[in-house]
């Protein structure tokens, strides 16, 4: 197990993108009107990287199209105060390629909020960074994740 | 209750501070080495804004010292596929006030993540922004939070 120098565990690759295909919800992290913000999303990893859905014209689409973004899930357990979290920071692009509309169109991707969305965005897989809380006899949990 | 353009309602202010501080861990967005990222923090909803722990030195502790953050938390559930998001958009600073440390160490801060922190960062509650994903009968489920 390769732990960092935050004592938190190091995820691999593989335990990454399983854990970003089992959560529903991830949280973008995204620039609108120059200020920072997060947008919780339904998204789906797919072989093109991490898609979601948006509706041309809104402020999302505007904002999360060519630009750099971060897309994080996590999950954590209040009782144990333990847990993992899963970031992929990447270039957002319109999914335009037709095998891979055809594709993602046949997918189940969830679609919690109101309003239709016909606009696929993709994030790539290339940095991926999962951390995961442990608690081990010599480790005193006194930090926030930092 | 007040329904944004996406169908989603509105949370007042008063609403999105109960929320705040009813979740032990919140999601920081912000810059590491140039690149966005999305960090989990525990925190506290204090008289001073937003506060979290970081430790002077560590990546975090640099990037988010007099940054320009946005902070969410957010519940959602898998089954009704209901739920709600609150984000908080502000500067971060150290908390150096005499008056605000001596309060903020009284505080029971959850610390999950192993190792040391006293260094305390925090965020101003200026811009709150709150949504809830409602489902009404004229409402249909189509679209991811956008």
């Amino acid at each position: 197990m390769e732990i960092d120098r935050n004592g938190l565990e190091v995820l691999g690759r593989e335990e990454c993108t399983r854990l970003l295909a089992a959560s529903p919800v991830g949280r973008l992290a995204l620039h609108v009107r120059a200020l920072p913000t997060i947008l919780p999303v339904n998204h789906l990893v797919t072989p093109w990287g991490i898609v979601i859905r948006t509706r041309p014209g809104t402020k999302l689409d505007a904002a999360v199209m060519n630009a750099v973004v971060a897309f994080e899930v996590d999950r954590f357990d209040s009782l144990t105060h333990t847990g993992w979290s899963v970031v992929v920071t990447g270039v957002a692009s319109e999914l335009t390629d037709p095998q891979a509309l055809e594709h993602v169109r046949r997918l189940p991707l969830p679609h919690w909020a109101p309003g239709d969305a016909d606009h696929y965005v993709v994030i790539s897989l290339e940095l991926i960074d999962g951390r995961r809380i442990v608690h081990t006899p010599e480790a005193h949990p006194v930090d926030a994740v930092s």
